[in-house]
């Protein structure tokens, strides 16, 4: 057994079973250590950025990690922007970052870098093995520390003679410490302080959108207290039979109105809201002035209890406000729109369905439409960095085989990460791609004006759009091996939408919208 | 005017005229400012490792930056991989990172993260502007630091809000700091270890690989004194006319056997070679045993002068060894291979292309074919991290107009950044696209025996194949705009490579290869 071995075993035995890779020299050891591990399920990404997205989506499903395999510096810095996302979701990853051998790390060769500096800011953890004998020990160490709470990645850099040396030292045990409850204390003032509120709300983070957190909230919210979430959450569990909580609104200025005499805000699980970006003249806080802010739990902290305990105490009903069963009268016609697209959605989207969300603009409508849909999860884009929704895709297809995948993209976002419709095709994964093609970065075209940089001109205009020329969404994906048809009508998109859902395997549908 | 403004007009006055952008909401005045300055550049890409990339493309070419324009810590992160290889071949670039207003950054908004530690593994230069009234200085002082020597890339974090803002304080004067000249001491002491030596070779980085340099080191080689150059060079001129110093090999214990003997090493901007990757019971260093290392020009030093210092010392003759023009005797055919590919790129390749080089495997044949052939520019891979071919293609396509631009790709590589076939066909840039069609990270096959790895199973294949499903690239291509075959045979090859040197535009062939 070599230390490759000794990690590969250590991960298993821990079930970490998903391995999202993009190999290369240094990391050798540990490919062929997989063909003497069959429990490890390899899953090869033509860019790193899908790996790390792939690895997002897999833990928000499975609540559990899964394990990238990086190459050195460069490799993790393509996988960055998904693992930023990961870091605002909290979910579970263990980065696999190969490194030169020990001995050789003092040369300063090609690929070396400052590994520690590039992946410190989106680990949890971070240690890079000294020898053979450590690494067993140290992947049980990583996989503890990404649970949390609350959950993040954690990354461990495996230098190659770390990985080819021999060891007996395998056995490494993590665990998955819980959340700490919230205090009595705390959890009895916040009663008492929303009792004497004129206008309190409840504003859930990530960590409080779990099946029992909302259905306390709902609970609450039979009182006649409001319960927000926050506008980007890692994994909501929605439609008929579950509670809704309201969604933070993303621009500031209509975040205040919609809060207008609003007194307290109660945290469970979230920071105090802030505007995704500042603008000139507008509020970076998204509470209303005079609002405070209390937390009941905090990231750490057990959000559904403390709720389940509210509700208690504000003496709600046991049965929570949930959203009926309410599809559409009929079916879109005429124009396709994201309107149009969210009918045809909540029309067909099955039950257990899973939605990854990088649809930008696009992404209201749908989330108006499907909630009273049928239950399904929504994964959303919760660092603003957008490619990745086909990532998240195909970690979600991964972890939960048996339910039907939707991945909503915007066109210019699709792009980011685009060569994961290749492992979609190679894996043979049930995930249906939306791309809402209006050529253009329409969210640039608004933020333009925000800004206080007034209207485009030409080269402004050059730099949002993207229809010069067109992206022919059918011929891209027909190139990496998944089926694609291009729609132009509601009637065609939700045909088309209906087909994917009755069949399985990976499809594209490219919605062209205004 | 505004921060931004400053900005644009500091870096046009001082001759940074192209704008690599992947803009997101923090960077939206840069954006509009542009539309005020039309002697500025704006280029298109749609992932930011297109873009950096392409300043690292146009700063070997022009000599001087261009800048990026990225978003956050995210978007440098997306460039971070082909920041690398800039780093590695001393390009300068300014990098203008977009960021959260000042007073908007104690709230750990969703895309918040440390921009520092992302971006300073590989910065010359990394500082944040506090105010409108800086960024100007800023800017020229990121300028004269991109410059080095060596240079590299300087990174200006531009929060929103110092974009926004009015500001009067323009003229920031960046300078071009020369190389020191290597101390005579040190030539004369160089002159006389080489004629004392019984085997001395010369070793050249990129630094001592421009025209001058070449010059002056086919002058010693005309004395006896074998010359090498670094594996992976920033910028080589090659060709006839030009003097070819031989190529360090890869493989170490090649390196070795090819040097046995040599008894000293002059490093000229070159450091002491090393492998690449470290592999069991191989050597890290490439000099062999007893062979001493001797520095003639340090990486901040004027090599080109030195050697041409050398030279005379060592009374070598005014002119310099140099290749001679031969082309091949006959067109390629039958099978297509690397070597075919090679044949019908002597042929074919006019004089003053360049090349942009990230073939992994099929390089070295190309390179040898075209030792003697028309004088041309050929860009390595200097970090090893894949994915720079397309991008510093376009990049070089930009800085230099009128010249043929061709960038061979291995599959596996130019999936990376495949995003920048669009920014080809957007700006309608003069760019043959040559992919290396083995459906494999071939280079992996290699490396996994050498790692002592053995053969690969049915899981370590699963992860180094890239043929289910195989990527047709010429639908791939065509859905980014950009016209493609595929040729099977080497005469369909000869044909179609002909035709894309006779034709100006962007240009895709897919070599299905062994």
């Amino acid at each position: 057994m070599n230390g490759a071995d000794a990690l590969i075993e250590t991960l298993i035995d821990n079930d970490v079973v998903a391995c999202f890779a993009n190999p290369g020299t240094s990391e050798m050891q540990f490919v062929s250590a997989l063909d003497r591990q069959p429990r490890m399920r390899p899953v090869l990404c033509l860019f790193e950025g899908v790996a790390t997205g792939a690895a997002d989506g897999y833990g928000r499903m499975a609540g559990k990690p899964a394990c990238t395999l990086l190459h050195l510096g460069p490799g993790y810095g393509n996988g960055l922007a998904n693992l930023h996302n990961a870091r605002r979701a909290f979910t579970p990853i263990i980065n696999v970052i190969g490194d030169h051998a020990t001995y050789h790390q003092k040369y300063d060769a090609p690929l070396a870098s400052d590994i520690h500096a590039i992946a410190g800011a989106n680990s949890v953890w971070l240690k890079s093995a000294a020898s053979a004998d450590e690494v067993s020990a140290l992947a049980a160490e990583a996989i503890t520390a990404s649970y949390g709470p609350p959950g993040g990645s954690a990354s461990l850099v495996l230098p190659a003679d770390t990985a080819w040396s021999p060891t007996n030292a395998t056995g490494g045990k993590a665990s998955r410490p819980a959340k700490a409850a919230a205090p009595a204390s705390t959890i009895e003032e916040v009663a008492r302080r929303i009792r004497a509120a004129a206008k309190p709300v409840i504003l859930l983070g990530t960590g409080a959108c779990n099946e029992a957190a909302l259905q306390a909230a709902g609970r609450i919210a039979e009182t006649g207290v409001r319960v927000l979430s926050d506008g980007f959450i890692g994994r909501l569990p929605r439609g008929a039979g579950r509670f809704a909580p309201d969604r933070m609104m993303y621009f500031a200025e209509m975040a205040v109105a919609d809060l207008a005499g609003v007194d307290l805000m109660v945290l469970t699980e979230a920071k105090p809201p802030v505007a995704f970006f500042a603008y000139p003249d507008k509020p970076s806080v998204l509470a209303p002035e005079g609002c405070e802010t209390l937390p009941l739990a905090s990231l750490a902290e057990d959000g559904a209890a403390a709720l389940s305990a509210i509700a208690d105490l504000l003496g709600a009903p046991r049965a929570p406000s949930v959203q009926p069963l309410k599809l559409p009268a009929a079916a879109p016609t005429g124009a396709l729109n994201p309107a149009a697209v969210g009918l045809a959605m909540a029309h067909h989207l099955p039950e257990g369905a899973i939605v990854s969300d990088d649809s930008v603009t696009a992404g209201q409508s749908i989330l108006n439409a499907t909630r009273t849909g049928r239950p399904h999860d929504w994964l959303g884009l919760t660092g603003g960095a957008i490619g990745q929704g086909i990532p998240v895709a195909v970690g979600a297809a991964v972890a939960a085989p048996g339910r039907k995948v939707v991945s909503l993209n915007g066109d210019g976002a699709a792009m980011y990460t685009v060569q994961g419709l290749w492992t979609l095709a190679r894996e043979g994964l049930d995930v249906t791609v939306v791309i809402f093609a209006n050529n253009a970065y329409r969210i640039l075209g608004i933020e333009l004006g925000r800004t206080g940089a007034g209207n485009p001109g030409p080269a402004a205009s050059k730099l949002l759009g993207l229809g010069e020329p067109a992206i022919d969404w059918v011929n891209l994906a027909k190139g990496l091996g998944v089926p694609a048809t291009r729609c132009e009508t509601a009637e065609a998109f939700d045909a088309a939408f209906a087909r994917a859902m009755a069949e399985p395997g990976p499809k594209l549908i490219e919605a062209v919208v205004p």
